[in-house]
């Protein structure tokens, strides 16, 4: 499996003139690869300037990499090179196998029977590729300027579908987000989520999973044992598709799998201490406080705020969804009291009021780190007493290793300082209820 | 009451010499006025270089809107004057009122018996200010730095809290949505919810009312009978704080208003046509819909995609809600039959595909318009064949006069192209379950 992501030699065949073309661009996408590129295509005009091979077999160096890209009906011929040529991982990214119907499946069996009990480990087919910012192999076959790619970072983000799988990719990139491992896996004709799962597990570049999931490539059983096992090392987020009966036909039409359950599946990853994101905003609001930050150790949570308002909204959210906001004790109330004027208001929410400076948040910070699990840090940047020493406040809060979530909402002004908070690594959310949910999320695996 | 919006001149007392002071920036603001603006200060030394007045008595000319910043103790002798004056309008941005506590409740009975029968109206005390774009009245006491103030449009926010109000104005400008008027009336002395409901009511460039409510401040049967009737007339979204317990608490310590029971205002809410937003985003979600898009006229939805995933996933917050997701009807299969590559699968979701083009949507959009009173347009720009042209198709798409709502995802490419849909004033939501859930509660007042 190594070799998907650490390569030192890659071929990709299918490699192709025209800008546009899938070949192209994944070709394109190599130039920046530190290790060997070989393009092969029947024309070996050079493409960029580059060598053109006619076929895998008439390259004389080592190949650990294969991209596929061409049409389905020509994938059998060059898998069984690419098996000759000693090649042990191979992408292929054709699309026309068993997504198609009846006669793509049989075409699909036929790649299944050439590889069986051959030393070789196939992603695909009908996938968007796979991507490593650390070692820069880039096999997406989607341009730059449409797909944004994330910086490196330490969530691997495993898609069934190729198009959500880049859409969270391009969202990624947006959000600043940086990413270990991506893998859109398709059809899995021989790499499933278990073996996939089973990498991540090990891969120390890995600290978080994420998984879009429509129904199971792999055996029932083993998956649950294998994400199981993962799960107590290495949090896991799964968003499933085909939730709803309608979901599931929707499912069936669009990759074939069966859904199955949703009721027992949401089950057995609540039991299995599996975060099970409800839908695709809370996947990225979960990826990111993971991402960032420590699990909480425990189910205390103070917000503090600077404005009453969202410390409301924020308290009936945390209620609704059972979080437990206790008041702070008897100590932390004279402490407090000692160091702020009348007006803020020493409860939960702790209201520290529209006055509020950088220096009243370290205060709070600090006294409630030390007593409770989990700060829920309302910041709103408009009032005119905040500026952006409260970024380094929340940096030396970070000491405590417990988890801070931030919210905070606004245009220009307030998305500079997000900015530089999240550069920190604290995770800033636009509405209270989002920061509050995800707290709610982080918690329910504890 | 519409003095408040469209004044001749204002006097501001209380405009301050020092930059970064409340009574600076609201006469900053007011350099673009096109009125006549009279800065009153015992110093009369020159602001900005226009001249100042050391008391309002002092004006010559009518002043027919008054806007109080000056500390708490001196508003009373101000008010005084401004009744003499005959001053029909007057916004007390000052705190240190009634949500202080006891000692500033007597201040502000204090100004109530003063204005008892009076021909004059107040705004306050305690608020962050009034705005009309159109007019050019911004008495908003934070810097346009920080808090950026919303272009000219349809929707009227009527907030209590000062911080949520603004930082409402501060996104909607980011979301490039625009007001008719903006009003945080805080402590409520005079004017409250009823009194700017029936003036947002007859105004004509208000379409929609957007609330920001902790608890009410006017009488409660008085209140219902006004919305109910407004709601007849003009859609009103209303966000609730105070929801549960512990969130009442902290609007009481918040406001001083009493939140009262939850589960029966939201009944009524419900029963009398009013969209309760239940969070921060869907308040957002549900004006950006109303203010660009007409109401759906029945409960079929069409939900169109490019990505299947997406579309899965669509589905199953549709169904979790209740939407109606029919097929679509045998002659409208049959239509996009002869229109479409057979991989397209024609069903609800209708899945284009992943190499779906600008005018496999425009044909998708006329034939589901034709026989939906909705359509949910899931459009993934990551994926080659989709270019800018897919904007025009939704343009034209308008003609119907059936709401669309769009959904997409990804970093700048995408974000360019949701600029310019937006533009056009269909509304685009970053999940598909987002684009579902407002679709939903649009519908939940039909």
């Amino acid at each position: 499996m190594k070799k998907f992501f650490y390569p030192k030699s890659v071929a990709i065949i299918g490699a192709s003139h025209k800008p546009g073309k899938i070949g192209y661009e994944i070709f394109k996408n190599f130039l920046e690869f530190p290790g060997k590129v070989f393009p092969v295509n029947p024309n070996t005009e050079p493409i960029l300037g580059r060598k053109v091979y006619p076929s895998i077999l008439k390259i004389k160096e080592k190949v650990e990499l294969a991209i596929i890209a061409i049409p389905a009906n020509s994938v059998k011929k060059v898998l069984k090179e690419c098996i000759r040529k000693k090649v042990n991982a191979v992408v292929i990214i054709s699309s026309g196998f068993s997504e198609i119907g009846e006669e793509g499946k049989k075409r699909e069996d036929e790649l299944k029977r050439i590889i069986k009990n051959k030393k070789i480990r196939v992603i695909g087919p009908n996938v968007v590729g796979i991507y490593c910012p650390e070692s820069k192999v880039d096999a997406l076959f989607l341009s730059k300027e449409k797909l944004k790619r994330p910086k490196k970072g330490n969530i691997a983000i495993i898609s069934q579908s190729g198009a959500v799988g880049s859409t969270i990719l391009d969202l990624m990139a947006k959000m600043n987000l940086g990413i270990s491992k991506f893998v859109s896996y398709g059809n899995a004709m021989d790499v499933n989520e278990v073996d996939l799962l089973k990498y991540l597990e090990k891969d120390r570049k890995t600290k978080v999973i994420a998984i879009y999931l429509e129904g199971i490539k792999s055996n029932g059983k083993e998956f649950l044992k294998t994400v199981k096992r993962v799960a107590k090392k290495k949090p896991i987020v799964i968003i499933k598709a085909g939730k709803t009966e309608r979901g599931k036909k929707a499912v069936t039409s669009h990759t074939g799998s069966l859904a199955g359950s949703y009721e027992i599946f949401s089950a057995i990853l609540k039991q299995l201490k599996i975060i099970e994101a409800k839908t695709l905003e809370e996947f990225f609001d979960l990826c990111k406080a993971l991402s960032m930050q420590p699990l909480p150790k425990g189910k205390n949570a103070l917000i503090i705020t600077n404005g009453g308002g969202f410390g409301v909204l924020a308290t009936d959210e945390a209620e609704k969804l059972g979080l437990n906001l206790k008041e702070p004790s008897k100590k932390m109330k004279e402490k407090l009291k000692k160091s702020f004027p009348e007006h803020v208001i020493i409860s939960n929410p702790l209201d520290l009021s529209g006055d509020a400076t950088a220096e009243r948040y370290k205060i709070a910070l600090n006294e409630g780190l030390k007593e409770y699990d989990a700060i829920i840090c309302i910041i709103l940047m408009q009032i005119p007493t905040l500026e952006e020493k409260i970024v380094d406040v929340l940096k030396k809060a970070k000491k405590f290793r417990k988890p801070i979530l931030c919210c905070t909402a606004g245009s220009e002004y307030t998305e500079k300082i997000v900015e530089k908070i999240e550069k920190a690594k604290i995770p800033v959310y636009p509405s209270p209820e989002r920061a509050i949910r995800t707290l709610a999320r982080l918690l329910s695996i504890k």
